[in-house]
């Protein structure tokens, strides 16, 4: 498979997950959270699919397309070790589903990334809350949410948050 | 549409026109052009696709992945005003298929650049070569070429470089 078929696979994926778990969040109150803004196309497609729900979106800097900046308010820039332990008091209150596209090709950093961002981002999710992501996270913290049909297994991953 | 709808279907016309262009220029001897290497994806999809044909890419620097790099002998770097009219010395013979994806976010740069392009690529193709383009070009260069199924006009576009 080229790299244009896996990108294109991961994007479907990606967009079949979300979709799915907009559809689980409805009847949950909070706001959603994106670990990393990148180039912006994630997060607009989060303010479309919910447009009545505040979008906090961290990331190290601002490299987005000028249309998909969130506001002062909504975007919370340094390292995810410092401003994720710290996210509570800007987002007011649990969020009902978080977004994560947080790899890099570096496998040993994503892996190391990956377990710590299990515990840390659990205190900031409602029960019940979702998260969708590009990354395996550590199952003790969260339940393993079933894919949507057609996104196989490891191209993304979805997670519910424990009661 | 969000940007991701619009980015998704941007790569699945992308792949495939290129399906369609791959079996059209079968029977047409000529290497491969590819302007904007970018991440390398699309290199890497052309190559899959065309395993027994050179691939000559252009772009002015490399920021692809590592494995999806050209050897020394493929890879022209500079700007397309200067690589592109002395490329045939390189290349060898005419192309039977020229991969464009040159446009940038700026629509006034993207005009001209596509103005300046139809003729300047015209002289590295073969009668019948195909080109499969991210930009609208000039049509008194090239005849329009249909795109496939399923691909809304001006997603991408296709051309045939006229005898």
């Amino acid at each position: 498979m080229s790299r244009l078929d896996s990108f294109i696979r991961r994007a479907l994926a990606q967009r079949d997950c979300l979709a799915e778990a907009v559809r689980r969040i409805v009847a949950l109150d909070g706001p959603v959270i994106e670990l990393g803004l990148g180039n912006g196309r994630t997060f607009d497609h989060l303010r479309h699919l919910l447009p009545d729900r505040e979008i906090f979106v961290f990331d190290r800097h601002i490299a987005a397309h000028p249309d998909c900046i969130p506001d002062d308010k909504h975007m919370i820039l340094g390292d995810f070790c410092e401003t994720i332990p710290n996210a509570m008091a800007r987002i007011g209150k649990p969020a009902a589903l978080l977004h994560g596209d947080v790899g890099s090709g570096d496998a040993a950093k994503n892996a190391a990334l990956a377990a710590w961002l299990a515990p840390a981002i659990r205190p900031l999710l409602a029960p019940g809350a979702l998260v969708v992501c590009d990354q395996s996270l550590l199952a003790d913290d969260f339940e393993l949410f079933d894919l949507p049909a057609g996104v196989e297994t490891g191209r993304y991953f979805m997670y519910l948050r424990r009661e």
